[in-house]
């Protein structure tokens, strides 16, 4: 498998395996609504700061079943279920992930800030820790996470950011330097998901 | 900032800075596309299964716009630019990430392994590695990688996981147990990116 160092790819069974059949959805063992609804979530909230796009949104509560998230907030103007355009990026997950509405994010953290929430900006403002040197476990075994995801356009609005205990980015290298708010949203959970799962 | 080990938030400022103002763009200090172009890229191909929508295509393409891969290939009934829905989720990225097209994924699949590319599909597999525990670096310093995301119903068809070296899948807990494509590209280019860069 190794050659000085060098991986042989034609060697590589050692490492992956050689029987990839794919596997049924049977085969996975999800969990069905009721399993997923008792077993314990990844200690983490995603408020959602006026998010236009349904599909954006519907997005966020299939990556939100998929790492066992607490729940969404979807504040301001966010598409809220039941919507045929969040259903049909969500995939049902809407009657999975738990979510409330809020016409006012900047309560809705406050809100969260007393509820002993760590609430972090997902936005590229000035102190922002990168994602790559994010270490979730110095937050405590109890730390609770709010993630801020902003508007298409707007991202998340300054009078948000200013009520946030932090900021997270994502480095980048390209000539765009932002993502789509649903792959930032996929990026930034998966990296919770890993560190505290 | 820590009290018995447990992350005290509103004394968060020591870790994260407490001027949050966010960046302008002209601030992010983006590369030009002409500067993008002359940019290492990460050692990846992307390699797209008949990925049917439009939207996600663009969205493959702002994602690797941002973490610098070296290309993407579209395979099938993949949209190609130019396409008005593409440069709508790509914002522009189709002019900066290079692409080709090729009518068989199978055949474009071989081609990169005869190149030397490790060619991973990102599929529920039996023998798959747990993105988690993946290693790229234990693919040696002169690793190149292909990572294959298939069709938005269908995932990575039989025949082209047959013809991969591997397979890498994305740990989930949900019922749905699956993410849609666009954010599972995220999820994985940023796993590689993280790695490698």
């Amino acid at each position: 498998m190794y050659f000085f160092g060098l991986f042989l790819p034609d060697e590589s069974e050692a490492y992956f395996g050689n029987d990839m059949q794919k596997i049924t959805n049977e085969e996975l063992g999800r969990p069905t609504p009721e399993e997923f609804a008792m077993q314990r979530k990844l200690p983490l909230t995603v408020v959602l700061d006026n998010v236009r796009s349904a599909n954006n949104v519907g997005a966020f509560f299939r990556t939100g079943d998929a790492f066992g998230i607490e729940r969404i907030v979807l504040c301001g103007i966010s598409a809220v279920p039941p919507s045929r355009e969040i259903h049909k990026s969500a995939l049902g997950a809407e009657f999975t992930v738990a979510w409330e509405y809020a016409s006012s994010t900047v309560e809705a953290v406050s809100r969260l800030r007393a509820e002993g929430y760590c609430v972090l900006a997902v936005e590229q403002v000035r102190g922002a820790v990168s994602l790559d040197e994010l270490e979730a476990a110095a937050f405590g075994g109890l730390g609770k996470f709010a993630l801020v995801f902003g508007n298409e356009v707007d991202g998340v609005r300054q009078e948000v950011v200013d009520l946030c205990h932090g900021a997270v980015e994502i480095p980048q290298v390209g000539t765009k330097h932002s993502l789509n708010v649903a792959v930032s949203g996929g990026v930034v959970l998966w990296e919770f998901f890993r560190q505290l799962r």
